[in-house]
Order: structure tokens, then sequence, then C-alpha cells
């Protein structure tokens, strides 16, 4: 009965925060509209207007909600100022906007065709390519939301050291996973475990995991300095989600996870075709080589019988709870209690997850 | 005698600076290439390094230059401690690699052929659509710089914030430019002298006129609040620099400036196309309605008579002489002796520009 009482306070807690988000949304792209440091006509309002509603909005805000719910458990209680909801939503949508601002490039550059339901951005009749120059203004926005709402506090450059950071290490990723993929359409081989970590860690781990604990540390005062560990925790989390991701993409209900995979039809460095190539015997590695990355359905089904000869559910499962064990005892290792609820829950939220 | 002694100091001091600029690409170059917030593989750094000299290097550099010539002329010297050379080729080098930025994004979302007398980036092979991920990094090297060589300065902040802030209005700009053209095509009346002010000075003259001068001034320790009438200065040269830039596409000599304009062919709202909307009656607007942003030679001939018939060639001399005694007009208000040099140097290296 307790358990569930608590359930429920939590879960109108995290209903509350879901409301608070979604209203100051509302509030700073008013902001944005209003900015003093362009002189907009009618045309380009409307287009701003029009772009950030396609392109911030739409997605799960699992990023944004977390800098919220990151800050409560730092600070130890679900009672914040005015001021307090304010600031942690607001840096919750910069990292909102910092993810539009990558789907809609990687979108131009990987030639999708739609995301989170809907065409792509760039393939909205009258945009083309002018969605590059929209990915830049999404990116300006974050730093003139900042500037707007933190210069004078004692963290305003390290926050903004913060996201150039991440958003530098989400570039090189980015541009690391492009060549790899390039590579490895010529030869397979460039695909290993080492590479396919490295596009991981840096493509999605920081930007989806440390940086809304990052900014809910720096909110609450404290030095990032003194987090490695947490960082490291992060990553490693975030690297753990990429790989269900790419599990899922193969093995996901595509009824539950709301789209078809294509990772093998795209030649993808998966995490699934790297245990491939490890497990692989000679014969089994002239298979993969002649058949992955190919559109025809009956090379994908030659792909999938491969991964099932070498028992990468198996393994994947075998991965999961190894990786979990070592997260937790990393977890139970921090002397901070409240930076332990913290990971703790976005483990949670994590492992084992179906979609 | 005293007066050609004193261009020879200067020629051989400018061409110090360049000698010195040019040393310190390489040094910067190297950083980025070591920068530890990344793994790099062999192949990625080779990717960077190749990148950034096709994109960085092969321009003119005035932009760059110029924040050591303004730097100079604020200090009321030529003689620099090796320390302050270093940091304004630093800011100059910023500089030039927000230009590689956007020239490397414009090119692709105007789908342009040659840039610097070289493929553009994205059409090299091997590039393509990668190249918007690569001028990404261009942008995120510049806050690399920044805090690798500023942090901990006092004007840290104020140099990020300007940064930003002529990043985003140079975005704006584009945005409008994109938009206007996009309308333009539809109905050329939505061209207009407002209009293509307001483009231009964003999307050209913040970045190109102010921002060297900016970096100078937070150099020399001042404070930006201050220099409010110096940049609406250097925005309006760099308003008439964009001007000249439109007339000379024109009527500019091929050999002379490197290229064959097209603005004509490209529907582009350029000063003489709104110079022309301005005075031409019903007859010479229909003509223009028919003949504008097409490719056949015979209608590029056609808009060119009617440019001539409205005598657009006196005309665009008479805005030159106007923005020119405007300016000097207004450089003479100064009460910096110093800050006046810096304009005047400004408009002597664009005023009558053949190029």
């Amino acid at each position: 009965m307790a358990a569930a009482a608590a359930a429920v306070v939590a879960n109108v807690s995290s209903g509350d925060s879901k409301a608070a988000f979604a209203e100051i949304y509302s509030k700073l792209k008013e902001e944005m509209l209003e900015d003093p440091a362009f002189e907009f006509t009618d045309e380009s309002l409307q287009w701003i207007d029009r772009m950030l509603d396609y392109n911030v909005l739409g997605g799960k805000c699992n990023r944004g909600l977390s800098v919220i719910d990151s800050y409560k458990m730092l600070k130890g209680t679900d009672v914040l100022s005015k001021e307090e909801i304010f600031l942690a939503c607001t840096l919750g949508w910069c990292i909102e906007w910092l993810q539009a601002y990558f789907l809609v490039l990687d979108d131009i550059m990987d030639n999708s065709q739609t995301r989170r339901g809907q065409p792509c951005w760039f393939r909205v009749p009258q945009v083309g390519l002018i969605a590059v120059n929209d990915g830049i203004i999404l990116r300006n926005h974050i730093s003139r939301i900042l500037q707007h709402h933190f210069k004078g506090k004692p963290y305003y450059v390290d926050l903004i050291d913060l996201f150039n950071e991440v958003e530098f290490k989400t570039a090189s990723g980015q541009l690391l996973d492009l060549i790899t993929t390039h590579e490895g359409e010529k030869d397979l081989t460039k695909y290993n475990l080492t590479v396919h970590r490295r596009i991981v860690q840096y493509k999605t781990a920081y930007y989806s995991f440390y940086l809304p604990v990052a900014c809910a540390l720096l909110l609450s005062g404290e030095n990032l300095d003194n987090f490695g560990d947490v960082k490291n925790i992060l990553v490693e989390m975030g690297t753990y989600f990429q790989v269900q991701d790419d599990y899922l993409d193969c093995y996901g209900d595509p009824e539950f996870i709301g789209k078809i995979g294509t990772d093998i039809e795209d030649y993808k460095c998966s995490w699934l075709v790297v245990q491939a190539l490890e497990r692989a015997d000679e014969n089994q590695k002239r298979n993969l080589f002649e058949n992955y990355g190919k559109s025809d359905p009956e090379r994908v089904a030659k792909v999938k019988d491969l991964y099932k000869e070498l028992n990468l559910k198996a393994v994947f499962h075998e991965y999961e709870r190894e990786s979990y064990n070592k997260l937790i005892a990393d977890i139970e290792a921090q002397p901070n209690k409240a930076v332990q609820s913290v990971l703790r829950s976005f483990l949670d939220k994590i492992y084992k997850r179906q979609k």
C-alpha cells in the first residue's frame, strides 16, 4: 500500500513536470520570435514559428524532462521554487533544441524519409535545403536562450562550455560514423568493437545521458570537475542504450518501437554486425560480405539467419546482464546518495527496455 | 618622399602581419587535431586535416588580417608583443573559420559549383553531404580555439557572446535571403530596398565588418557597449560593400574579379534589380518580370538593356558618392582618433574598388 501510494505521488509529480515543461516551450519560442538581435519580417517569423513546432516538438522529451527530475533528486525535494522550475525546464528545452538541430541535419545527411512519424523537415515542400540553415538557427537559439536566462549566473561560462564541448563530441562522433560507413561499404572488416564503441559514445552518449545530468549539476551549484566518475557512468549507460537500439532494430517489435529497422539494408555499423564479425568463421564471413548492406529482402533474411546461427540474441542478453551488473556496482561505489538516485533512475528507465 | 617611405613601412608591416598570420594557422590546426575532447582515428585525423586546408585556406583573409591591423591602430603602435600578435592572429583565424563554415553550408544550399577557384567542398568525391557535418565541425572549432586560448581572460564571455550574436545575425540574414528569393521567384515585386538592405546588413555586414573590429576592441580591453556608433558605421560600410558586390556582378571586369556574375540568371535580390523596380514604368516592369531569373542569354541581355535605359550605372555612382560622404562625416564625428583610423582604413580598402 505504501509502495502504491508512493508510485501515485511519483506519477503525479512526473505529470506535473511534464505540464510545467510543456508550458515553458511556448514562452521560449515567443522569446526567440521577439529577439531584438534580428529585424524579423512577417514571413521569417512565420517560418521560424513553424520550423520550431515541427522540429523541437513531437519527441518524447526524455532528455529534457530528465534535467528537472535529476535536479529534484540532487536537491532531495520535489518542491521547487518557480524560478528553479523555470531554469531547469529551460535547460531541458535547450537539450531538446540541440536534439532537433542534430536530427534535422542528420536526416539530410542520411537522406532519410520520416522522423517522429512525419516527413523529415527537409522533405517538406518549400523547405528543401533551407533546412541546413534551419539547423544552424536551432543551434543558435540555444546560445540565445542561455544568454537571455543565465548570463550573470556564476555558472554561465560553464554552461556554455558544456554545451560547446558536448556538441563538439557529438559532431566528431557523427563524422566518425559517416567516414566508417563509407569505408565499411567497401570493406566490412573496417567495422569492429572499438570503432563501434567510439561512434556510439561520442555520437549519442554524451548529449543524451551526460548532458542532462551535467545541466542539473551546474544548476545545483556543483563544479563538473568533481564529477568525472558520474560522467563515465553516464557515458557507459549511453553506450549500453545504443547497443539496445541496435538490437531492437533487428529484434524489436515494429508495432511497439514504431518503426521497421533497416540497419542491415543501410550497411550500418551496428553492434550486431560487429559481434557477427567477431564470431564468424571464414565461410560465415563470406556470407556476411555478400549479403550485408543490400535492400533485397532475401539477402537481409540471410544475414538474419547468420545472426541466429551465431546466437546473437544470447550474446546480447549476456552483454545486457554484464553491463547492468557493472553499472550497478559503479553506482553503488558513488559516495553521494543523491547522485546515486539520479544514476539509478536513468538505469531503471532503460534496463531491459523493449522500445 | 616621406609619404613613399611611410608607404614602404606600411607595406613591410602588412607583409609581416601576413607571414605571422599564416604561421599561426598551422599551430591552430595542429591543436584541433590533438583535441583531447575526441579520440581521433587515423582516418578522421586525415579527414579534418584535409577539410581545414581545403576550406579555411584559399581566401584573401581580409577579415582575419584586419583584426591585427585594427588592433595595432587601437594600440597606436606597430610593435606588438609575441603574445599580442598570437592572440590577434588567433581571433583573425576564428573569423576565417567562421567564414569557411558559412561558405561550406551556403554552397550546399545554393547548389554552387565552384568556390575560390576549386570545386565546392560538397562536390569533392567522397565528401557529398558529409560537408554539412564538416560545416558544424568548423563552427565548433571556433569554440574550441576560444576556450583553449582565451578562457580565464576577463573578456572571455564577451568574446563568446560576440561570436554567438554575430553568427545568429548572419544565419537570420541568410534565412531572410532564402525565403525572399523563394517568394521573389513567384513575384518579383517582393524585392524592395528595405528587404535588400536587411538581408545585406545581417547576412554580410556584421560578420565581415563589425566582427573583426569588435574582436580588436575586446583584445584592447574595451567594453563593446561603448562602441554602438562604431558598430553602426561598420554595418553601414558592410552594406555599401555588398552593394558594390551586386554592382560588380553585372558591371565588373570578369578577368579582374575572377568570376562571371550570374545574379540576373539566379533571380538574386540584387541592389540593381531593386533599383530597377523602383524606377521602372509599367512597361519596363513587365519586361523585367518576363526576363529576370532566366538562364537564356538573350533574356539576360534584355535585363541589362533595361538597366542601361534606367541609367543604373549613374544611380550606383551617385549612391557610392553619397555613402562615402556620409561615412566620412560619421567617422570624423568619432571622438576617438585611433578608432577613426581603424574606420578610415576599412573605408579606404573598399572605396571605388574594382574587385
